[in-house]
């Protein structure tokens, strides 16, 4: 099996919370929120034991290609997928998918965000292996036991063993981002589980899926020489939305590794579990905590703030309050707005 | 009178209460802090209509001269004082009386800080010419009529009028700074004036009183041939401590002009008057107030923070209460123990 395991990196998002570290040209996934290098150099080397470079396809923005071919030197240049336009995650992980489908046909895909964070590597190693032994019969995604009543997440509510006393289970239903007591209830009841993005299945199966549930923009991929050519008239839909909550061959697997998102400033600091401020790169703080300081080309130097961001760029510095550091996107939209582009 | 009139700005001063916009080459006086140019330009504008260019004196320290010459090229270059090392401020006074005097004997020196900002400059213009006329028989120190009880300033308390119902006064005592109660007295009693070190002043009067109460000194350095010969063999001291506090030819004007010595960031708030936040440089702010947004050679914006002081250079950033941003001083001072001098 394991011969026929392929890494499919989603890393296409473009990304203003992270202003102003993340710009149009460096989105989040090229930056090095953890002092381990940028999160697709991370994501590629978490998964290099399952596949190996010569079966790792990215799919990406034309806009971010060189940058990701300069990054990821050992992924077959032609492997690394440009896309003319975003047109959400159905249509690159079925590009990807045919690509794989054209080396082996018996290719099992391993689609995973490349803008995610995850502490316990191993663990995630041991569970994506696990993912990948049930791709036989079942669209597997992980989900994530949570943690604490987060709101900011879509929830997996799991179903009835894959079989008597398995760890898998079915998939009951695909929830939106719930309010705050909801999100308690699902963290007492125990059958909720966060949608974490990642996807474990047999590209064929895949495609046979979505060729089910949406045979026009299927039948447009396999049709085609070049999907670059049909690109433009290719529907704009998710994998959740276009295969996911309409399979029936869906399972998930629950996974506890130290996972997050990383949606905002906020969650360097949430990650780490305690009330000591998060530093990254040249920082004093002096009276302080709570904080996240956050240097690059620079130093950031603070005296008796507490549960502040503050991010210094050579030609931006952003602060606000910890528990809304998703405003960087206020602050991005008023650039754009302004036509700021040198700061975008 | 009036061409004997000359201007002496003290511009040695080092500061790092502006960090990390002042450094050890661009103290507080090179800085352009409201938007008027820096404030020892601003400083030699003001008082241009009292004494020109030609009849100007710049004491400034070796390191500075440069950078001081460049800013002030009317000036002639022999008429900026380079001291080789910092003697306070009554060697640094009596070494322009001595070159006013070799010009004219009857030179009368207006001594200005260049450091200070002044809203309202046709009424300190105003009275420093008053201060002049009393400089016949009197050392004219002004003195800033209160407008809130300060702490961070020194005061004058005022005596009998110099004549029967003249605006000047006798000097009773030289104060301290108070604390807060105290302050609330002064403002109340109406006999208390902030000490702004701003003299007025026959330079052969001052010299004679120097020769009085501090002889080494006052003989070392009109005997001296040149004075750089005997400069590190100086007493280093303050013209309050040597001279004003002592002489009985003290006499004290007030002044109201909008005067503020510019202490900290907090100032560039206090001085404007209202709650708004004081703005200056390439800013954002979203949902804030009071706050204190400096930017240089980058954007500064914030979101969701109030009563800030937030200050962005290239290479670096300070953030910090607006009510203790004269800590700025604690981060220069780990700067300089940790050898950061690239920061200074």
């Amino acid at each position: 099996m394991s011969e026929h395991v392929w890494s499919v990196l989603l890393a296409g998002g473009v990304g203003s919370r992270f202003w102003p570290v993340s710009r149009a040209l460096r989105p989040k996934q090229l930056l090095d929120l953890f002092g381990e290098g940028p999160m697709l150099r991370a994501t590629l080397e978490r998964v290099l034991p399952l596949a190996p470079a010569e079966r790792t396809i990215v799919v990406t923005s034309q806009t971010l290609a060189p940058a990701i071919r300069a990054l990821l030197p050992e992924v077959p240049a032609h492997q690394i997928l440009a896309e003319p336009s975003g047109k959400n995650t159905a249509p690159a992980i079925a590009w990807a998918a045919k690509l794989a489908l054209a080396a082996d046909p018996e290719a099992r895909l391993m689609v995973l965000p490349s803008d995610h964070h995850i502490a316990d590597v191993s663990g995630f190693r041991a569970t994506a292996a696990a993912a990948l032994a049930l791709t036989d019969s079942h669209l597997v995604t992980i989900g994530i036991v949570p943690t604490h009543p987060e709101t900011g997440y879509g929830y997996l509510q799991r179903g009835a063993p894959l079989t008597p006393g398995a760890t898998a289970y079915a998939v009951r239903a695909f929830v939106e981002k719930p309010d705050l007591a909801t999100a308690a209830t699902y963290l007492a009841g125990g059958e909720h589980l966060w949608n974490a993005g990642m996807f474990f299945m047999a590209a064929a199966l895949f495609m046979a899926e979505l060729q089910v549930h949406r045979p026009t923009l299927a039948t447009r991929i396999v049709a085609a020489r070049d999907i670059l050519d049909v690109w433009a008239e290719l529907e704009s839909v998710s994998i959740d939305y276009a295969v996911m909550e309409r399979s029936t061959r869906i399972a998930t697997l629950p996974g506890a590794f130290g996972w997050s998102d990383v949606g905002s400033w906020r969650s360097l600091y949430d990650h780490r579990g305690d009330a000591a401020s998060f530093h990254m790169g040249d920082v004093i703080e002096l009276d302080g905590s709570g904080n996240v300081l956050f240097s690059e080309g620079g130093l950031v130097a603070t005296v008796g703030v507490s549960d502040l961001v503050v991010v210094h760029t050579p030609d931006a510095t952003f602060v606000c309050p910890r528990e809304s550091a998703q405003r960087a996107r206020e602050v991005v939209q008023l650039l754009e707005f302004r036509g700021r582009k040198e700061l975008l």
